[in-house]
Order: C-alpha cells, then sequence, then structure tokens
C-alpha cells in the first residue's frame, strides 16, 4: 500500500508521454492484422488505419471487399478541407459484387460488453465520453455508446440523410473534433500512422474542399489490409481497461510536468488519444 | 411577434452559414486596422492575425515593438507539430529595446466588461464557455475569464513554467484544440485568413515538431501590424452580442441542415467559430 502511494507521487509529476513510456508489456493489445488498412500513395508514403469491426461491421465488411478487389488501386484523394476532413476513393464507379450496397446505419451499439470505462468529465455532446476497447466513446446514459470524430478517426463518406455510404469513399479528421457528426456517420477506424501525409496535403480550393480540377487528385496506388507477414508492421495499443491508461488519463487533465502551471483538472475525450506504438520485436 | 416566431422556424432549417450570409449589416463589427498583424511568407503567401489587446495588453504590445521595429524580416517557420502548432519567430536574438523583457502573465482577465455570452453546455475544462466581444471565452465561475485554444488561436511560445515569452515567437493552433494550454500560456489573437499556410505546411522532424534542420525553415519575408490604407484588406466579425450569432450558435449545436439525421443539442466552444469576412466595400 505504501509503495502504491509512492508509485501514484512518482506519477503525480510525470508527463503523459513518461507514463506511457513506463508501461508495462501487459498494458498493451495487438492490433489484429486484419484490422489493419494500408494505403499507399503513389510517391510511396503510406498511411496505416485501424479499423473497428465492433462498432460498425457492415460497413468493414464492404470496406474489406473494396480492398480485396482492388477497387481504390489508381483512385485518389480528392478532398482536403481545412480544419475538417481529408476525404479519398471513389462514390462514382460501381461497387464489387461483394459491397453491400445500402449498409445498416451503424452509428452506435449498445455499449454492454465494449469495456467502457468514463473518463468522468462533462462534455457538450454526450453524457458521458471515455474510452471502450482502445477506442474513444461517447454515451447517451441510456444504454448506447458510439465512436467519437477526434482528430485522426475514419469515416465512411455520403450523401444527404438517410443515405449512410458504401465505404467507397472514406475520410479522415484534420481538425478539431467535429463532433456534431457523432452518429451521424459510420466511423470505422482511426489512422495509426502517417496522418501528416493526409494533414499537410493542399487544401482544396473548390466547396467544401474538394479539389476543384481533378489533375489535383493525390494519387493512391492501392490500399490493402494490412498484413505483417506481407512487411506491413505490427501495431499495438494501450489498453483503455489498464491502469496504466488510467494514470495516463489522469496526468493528460491534471498536468504537472514542467511546462504547466495551472492543470486544468478535466480532459475531453478527445485529448485523451489512445496511446498506439509499433510492436516490439521480439 | 408572429413575424419573428415564423423567422425563427425559417432559421431552424438554415444551415449555420445560411444565417451568417443573412446576418444583417448591423451585426457585423469592424477589426481595428491597428489589432491586425500580417505575416507575409518568403513566397507572398499571406496570414492575416487579428490581435485582442483586451486580453494581453502587454504582451500585444511587445508585438507592436517587434513588427515596428522589423524584427520579424527574415525569421522562419521553426515548428509544425501535426495536430498541435506552428511556430515561428526568433527568441535567440535581442529583443529591441521597446519591448518587455519579461511580461506579467496575462492568462486570464475580470470577465466583467467583457460582454460574455453563456453557450450554455457542459465544458470538460471550465465553468462555463461562450464568447466576448468577438473572441471564444471561458470561465472559472468565479469572475475570471480567459481566451480558448481553439483551432487557429495565437499564442506566445515560452520556456518552461513561470517564463511568459516576449513575443519574440509566436504559435498558432492547427489541431484539436489543446485546452490544457489555456492559462498556462498568454494567448494573444486568432488567424482570420490564410491559416492554410500554415497548417499545410510539412510536420518536423524533431522533437515536438521542430525543423530539425534550421535549413527547412520557412523564410518569412515580413510581419507587419495591417493598415488598410496600406493595402491589407480590412475584416469584420459578426458581433457575438447580436442576435444573428445566437441564431448561428443554436444552429451549430442543433444541426437541422439536410445532411444530418440527429442533432447533437450541444457543441464546445471551439465548434462554434466567430464568422470572420472581408469588409464589404462601399
Amino acid at each position: 500500500m505504501l509503495l502504491s502511494l509512492l508509485a501514484a507521487a512518482a506519477a503525480a509529476s510525470l508527463s503523459p508521454a513518461e507514463i506511457v513510456a513506463q508501461a508495462p508489456e501487459a498494458a498493451w493489445r495487438d492490433i489484429a492484422p486484419q484490422d489493419l488498412l494500408v494505403m499507399t500513395l503513389a510517391d510511396g508514403g503510406t498511411v496505416t488505419i485501424q479499423l473497428a469491426p465492433g462498432w460498425a461491421p457492415v460497413h468493414i465488411a464492404n470496406i474489406a471487399a473494396f480492398a480485396d478487389a482492388r477497387f481504390w488501386d489508381g483512385a485518389g484523394i480528392n478532398r482536403v478541407q481545412d480544419n475538417y476532413v481529408v476525404q479519398w476513393g471513389d462514390a462514382t464507379r460501381a461497387a464489387p459484387a461483394a459491397v453491400q450496397p445500402k449498409p445498416p446505419a451503424e452509428y452506435q451499439r449498445p455499449l454492454a460488453g465494449t469495456g467502457f470505462r468514463a473518463l468522468g468529465f462533462p462534455d457538450a455532446y454526450a453524457r458521458q465520453t471515455g474510452h471502450a476497447g482502445g477506442w474513444p466513446v461517447a454515451t447517451d446514459g441510456k444504454g448506447n455508446g458510439w465512436l467519437v470524430h477526434c482528430y485522426g478517426m475514419v469515416g465512411v463518406g455520403r450523401d444527404m440523410s438517410p443515405d449512410t455510404g458504401t465505404g467507397a469513399e472514406l475520410y479522415a479528421v484534420i481538425g478539431h473534433a467535429p463532433r456534431h457528426l457523432d452518429r451521424n456517420v459510420a466511423l470505422v477506424g482511426r489512422v495509426v500512422d502517417g496522418i501528416e501525409r493526409l494533414s499537410a496535403l493542399p487544401r482544396g480550393d473548390g466547396a467544401l474542399g474538394v479539389y476543384a480540377d481533378a489533375a489535383r487528385h493525390v494519387p493512391i496506388a492501392r490500399i490493402r489490409r494490412g498484413d505483417p507477414d506481407a512487411g506491413a508492421p505490427a501495431w499495438q495499443y494501450l489498453s483503455t481497461d489498464s491502469p496504466a491508461f488510467a494514470t495516463y488519463a489522469r496526468a493528460r487533465a491534471n498536468r504537472h510536468d514542467a511546462f504547466f502551471n495551472l492543470p486544468a483538472g478535466g480532459a475531453d475525450v478527445c485529448n485523451v488519444p489512445v496511446p498506439l506504438r509499433r510492436k516490439p520485436a521480439g
């Protein structure tokens, strides 16, 4: 008991990054290879996405079908809207036969069974926010949970309500969390590596950040499901059930590292990003 | 009365952008030319910043002194950290004599007299959030208010606490609002035009997004206080006291335009950005 108090006192002065660096190996969880989607741009740069099949299974089955059919090979990034989203793919071409043309609105699911842990701070959009199974999640207090539009989250482009989009076009958030999109679009995952290959692209000059001239589209060589045996790196996330994550979240809300004068005493869910890392060799 | 009810009903289906477009001329406020700071990059692109002298007067007097002394001419953008900040200037050179070397910690001020209007939604960081005199503001419920680190806000780089920075280096937020910086750094304004010339820059490869090689710094031709007579455009903001702003804020929190299935019923202060425009000719 004394030791854990001392450990807590020591942790109080660590930065969030230091807490993550000191997390025990047991707190890290492998991301399943089939849950990785790797976009290789024509210039050779890659963007790695972790899919969230527990939250949008039909949309994600569609995305797997698009990838397996090489549907996106030669497509492009067609929209870069500042402080909002980068979007890619092609909703104008016929989808492969395995794609469900009208997926259900997978905008929320029962919270039960997700392992949700509340952060405990007030939120403008939801009854509670927190994390579940490595994802940022919000809840209405009535047993429903949904993924949150934090920076780097990936969703399915769609047309006007109530269409849900097939997954032929995907977007990633590159600005302040557009939480008004929560429960209005299917979120399917997050960028785990290479976000800067999207967020630093030139902004589109057309309405909604679309590149008015298709010649400006950023060409995509291919998008494949990840397979570490095929050379894609393996990734891990810090378990959001772990004591290390709880300590990290407290530190994000109460910064005591040297730069800070005044800890906030709170944090919004998008300012408590789930730590990610390449799986150590061995 | 009937007409205003009808107008309210009609407004309920308008998008936030439509509400702003229909705002009466009387709802727009001029930004004083001396409150504009125009950064011209070596490639000719410009970034226009509105300063907030009501919130950090000593820091802003310093910034004016740096600009008037042409201190930043030939300096560079030295840091681009994804989902965080872009930083520029030069804290290594001697400041002009007119610069106060140790400004006070202008991190908050009395809320009285600012015209604060609460948004009315819960917040993880503050007792209340809202707007005052065209700025995003938070309060502790004890009479103190402070500017909020929303996307595009500009602050003063500093070293470790309790140093406050002279203003020789400034930063702009280019990611999810880093609200943990609120009341830990002096905010001095916001980017009103040209944010994409900062947010789309290549990310820095060193620690904290610093460009490890100074040769990668993005060169700044000059930074001057704005003067429309000298060719800088005049800008206006939508008065945050106006009925039009209140209607706009409600619409941001309750999206009923065609794309949306489910209005959020709330919005965080950084998702209710103050509308800005070039002052119409005439």
